[in-house]
């Protein structure tokens, strides 16, 4: 009986061990962080599309201003390819909050966004906003964006948050 | 010896039961349905200010299309009063999507929402759009929701998701 009162608290131990995998939460916000800053680069680079979709989910939804929801990562994809095609085109996001939830597989971050497109005339014109985007946690351990919708700040936000 | 043996059973039970708590994401999700739907229906119903802010974390932040970020509850409850007296307006939302983290604890509902206010000649217009609104769970168990905005969908998509 002594081995088997041994193994007892060992038993315990793993079990406990196991039922709290103690999720680091500032380590999921940094990650969180830092693949939405990587993806912004990626996105006013604006040449590697492969690599900016790859920030999505497969099952991602986009709710650009005023257009369609953009469903699914083949739409994204198409809408991406679609937005870097037009001469002039710019975009770019700096994080105003990064927020991750206690379970840390879940989590959402505002930015501040800007996009550049040419108006009626050819000229460039900037438009700033606020994004809020919805992330989830992948199984292979990276975040994805699930769901992306922004809107214009008022003209006398601008340099606001 | 045989008492202490007979209660390891019990403590490994107990451990594995505090450490899955089983989240039953059904019933999480048929709450915060039903919350939405609640808070929906109070909006539309338009009198009570107090238990249309209820639905707000005290942190909540709502961003309303070309309009400042609205930053905790006492600004958004200034921020629905004021809309409440202005002369035939409205609002109303209807959900799309509901969707649960795995933890239980976190969420996001999709909406189609629309507004109804008066133009600069005082008829009153309506406008439709899509909403995301970010959940959190409360310690009291009820539904709060953190993040709110929202952005107008295209004319030619009236009548769709």
């Amino acid at each position: 009986m002594t081995t088997n009162l041994r193994i007892v608290p060992v038993l315990l131990f793993g079990t406990l061990i196991s039922c709290q995998p103690s999720v680091d939460l500032d380590a999921e916000r940094a990650a969180l962080l830092q693949a939405d800053q990587e993806w912004a680069a990626a996105a006013t680079e604006g040449s590697d599309v492969d690599r900016i979709v790859s920030f999505w989910s497969d099952d991602a939804k986009v709710y650009p201003p005023g257009a369609p929801v953009v469903d699914g990562k083949q739409a994204i994809r198409e809408f991406v390819a679609t937005s870097m095609e037009v001469p002039g085109f710019s975009v770019g996001w700096e994080p105003v909050q990064v927020v991750v939830a206690p379970s840390g597989d879940f989590g959402y971050t505002i930015c501040r966004n800007h996009f550049t497109v040419p108006d009626a005339d050819g000229n460039l014109v900037t438009t700033h906003g606020r994004a809020i985007a919805v992330w989830r946690k992948a199984a292979d351990g990276t975040w994805k964006c699930v769901i992306d919708i922004w809107n214009n700040e008022p003209a006398a936000e601008e340099g606001a948050e």
